[in-house]
């Protein structure tokens, strides 16, 4: 039977569940792919035992070289995350023959370019499911099961501590740094939760996912991005009250030859099955000209199902170690769109949540309608909230599609009309 | 560029598919694969022109033969669906050396073990994405992503015409009758919808879904089967009332060293993802011991959605065509999960909706719920909804989780009770 070695970079959360699942389900795995899978080393700066997962001491190693460099391994796993050493590591590996399999979302999103050139000249694989989506197999659906799709657009919510919050913000009513203590309570989101909820994190998975998707290699810049940090509840029951969820939605949309490209929190009808995604889960939509409309959901992080993506990619590759010399190119990452470039937020045509807080007198709303109506905005529901005596009163507002650029103009007017309490609050509706 | 042969029998919906993106994206799917796939032949006992598709006429054939024997033919797609010709097409395909993809549910779920046998030896490839699921990569799903994982259970909404006529029965209260004739007028249902709204298709797609996620060769009798065709609009819209929805389930479940294998309507809670699974769209929900929790969601019929999976598993195999013989052996179908038998229906444990029409009269809930309480059965909730005067009164309750074998004779007995006016209605639930 054909052997297959493996050394592993980074014992953290995700090298953990990896470890522990190529040594005790290994006959499992030899039973399914055809090939026995050994983890011949481990490298960590940290050697004490985990809790969970008893690996043979031999393993260990303080030396990610003593990985690299080691001519029996077939795979290097890198699982350290970051930028660097983990580009150095997996370029090195790539060079010396070996391929990778790795869960780096960001430093793919930035360097992925070079990395995929490197990995294609030296006939070497790249695996890396578990970079978007955690045990989704959003990243092999995309490259086999609907390669014979022109993809229309992909909506991802990638990103489960921020949806984790959004779900106890709309099910509770609770502010945002409540349902962030309690999400930081259960361990779902980090002690420095920044790049989750800045939605810098599904950035990432987002370039990822539009590169293969679309074929477009993204500059991070590019992407549009607003978190959740800002999210009022009041905002969220409103939307409910009129049948939305809000949720944080990475999109990748073609137009014509532009992608429309950006993260923020939107509004989605609650009949939508992306509404149903809830708590920490993760879930991305596609549309295809062939499948028409597709999702796939599960857990976008965890110990377990990240490492379950990692070892999927661990036997794809293994399966045909030794095979892959005679391919022309290993790599065919991207479909090819006709996308040229990334479209600019302001030709942006969607709807809006607005909300404004006006000092309760006659001609408010004439008075903002007006301003509207000038920017060509016209407006499918208008409600005022309750009153409460001598406050600003709320009026909520939904738009029918609008150019982002004009309904920014449109605002910035509107703010300064002198009823205006407030910083007017606007988010996107997907219909 | 390696160059691979296709040949297609059978020109029907999806054939016109499969037909239409060989033909058309043959550009996209070489820069996609690095391969070129030639559709060199199809035959069909109709050789008029299909709308929508233009194929040269020198591909056309009405002599399967000519394709099975053409030896420059590398990958035979069998799309005429039923028992006869199309295992003998397959098997003789497979003993010549080709590699087969089919969509064809029936014969691989009563005849698969003989054709994957046939296949391993000839050390061919048999693709079947688009047997379960239309165009939602499920196959690929739990033979690659999902690898690592024990699965503890699969739920599918594998019948779109079935999940159609269930969706407008719960939104709109028609008629089972009513929503059929709807689904009929749409191109959702056929002429003759049996075997999609009795359960047997759902039985089929179940019977390959155990198969690779447990490892098991199901007899199609061993599955316990009903349909949706007695279901009440009244139950449907009284268990809305609590909060469930009505969907026909496949299920597929380890108990043990037995696998719980059934289709039927199943009460579903509505906050449940499943649940907002609507009109003819599939779904199937897998929970493993690493992912957690996973959903794939999507068109599971159709001529676009189907030929989308036919389409990939040509390219997956197109790939490695000329790389296959020197693996041991091409399929490795099954996990083993250790799981031995069926589970016998009235060995399950389940909770369950009753509706009993009863009488009006003191003494109807003692008189019921003591045959209950004797056999075991807890009452979670129940109600007796409106009563029309000299109407006997519905009754209905959902359970605890109890024995279906208890049940069967309470609710025989019940039955013989001189209040009861009607036959009982039950439907299990899954929580």
């Amino acid at each position: 039977m054909k052997q297959v070695n493996v050394g592993l970079i980074g014992f953290g959360t995700v090298g953990k569940g990896v470890a522990k699942a190529l040594l005790s389900k290994k006959k499992d795995l030899r039973e399914r792919s055809g090939v026995s899978i050994n983890l011949v080393k481990i490298a960590d700066k940290d050697l004490r035992p985990r809790k969970g997962v008893r690996v043979p001491k031999r393993l260990l190693t303080r030396k990610v070289d003593s990985v690299i460099k080691d001519r029996s391994i077939d795979i290097v796993v890198e699982l350290i995350g970051g930028f660097h050493p983990a580009k150095e590591i997996i370029l090195k590996s790539l060079t010396l023959g070996k391929h990778v399999v790795t869960a780096n979302k960001a430093l793919l999103a930035k360097h992925g370019k070079e990395i995929f050139t490197v990995a294609s000249r030296f006939r070497a694989r790249i695996g890396f499911e578990a970079s978007v989506g955690g045990g989704i197999p959003i990243i092999n659906a995309l490259r086999r099961g609907f390669v014979s799709n022109d993809i229309e657009l992909i909506y991802g919510i990638l990103n489960g501590t921020s949806n984790f919050i959004l779900s106890r913000m709309s099910e509770e009513g609770c502010t945002f740094k409540r349902a962030l203590k309690e999400a930081q309570a259960k361990g779902i989101a980090e002690k420095n939760p920044k790049l989750d909820i800045d939605g810098t994190d599904s950035s990432h998975k987002l370039a990822i996912l539009a590169l293969l998707g679309f074929g477009l290699n993204i500059k991070l810049n590019d992407i549009y991005v607003e978190g959740i940090e800002d999210l009022d509840p009041m905002d969220i029951q409103y939307a409910r009250d009129w049948g939305y969820e809000v949720k944080l939605l990475a999109i990748a949309k073609k137009i014509g030859n532009e992608l429309d490209l950006r993260v923020h929190p939107t509004l989605i009808s609650s009949s939508r099955i992306l509404a149903s995604v809830k708590d920490e889960n993760n879930a991305i939509f596609i549309k295809g000209d062939m499948i028409g409309e597709s999702l796939l959901y599960g857990k976008g992080a965890g110990s377990l199902p990240t490492a379950s993506s990692v070892v999927s990619d661990i036997t794809e590759i293994a399966k045909n170690v030794g095979d892959f010399k005679k391919e022309r190119s290993a790599f065919r990452l991207g479909f090819n769109s006709g996308v040229k470039k990334v479209r600019k937020i302001n030709d942006l045509t969607t709807g809006y949540y607005i909300r404004f807080a006006a000092i309760d007198r006659p001609g408010v709303l004439s008075g903002v309608s007006n301003v509207l109506a000038k920017n060509k905005i016209s407006i499918a529901t208008v409600a005022q909230k309750e009153r409460k005596k001598g406050q600003p009163v709320p009026i909520v507002m939904l738009t029918h599609d609008a150019n982002e650029g004009r309904m920014n103009k449109a605002l910035a007017k509107i703010n300064r009309l002198p009823f205006i309490t407030k910083k007017i609050v606007k988010i996107r509706i997907e219909r």
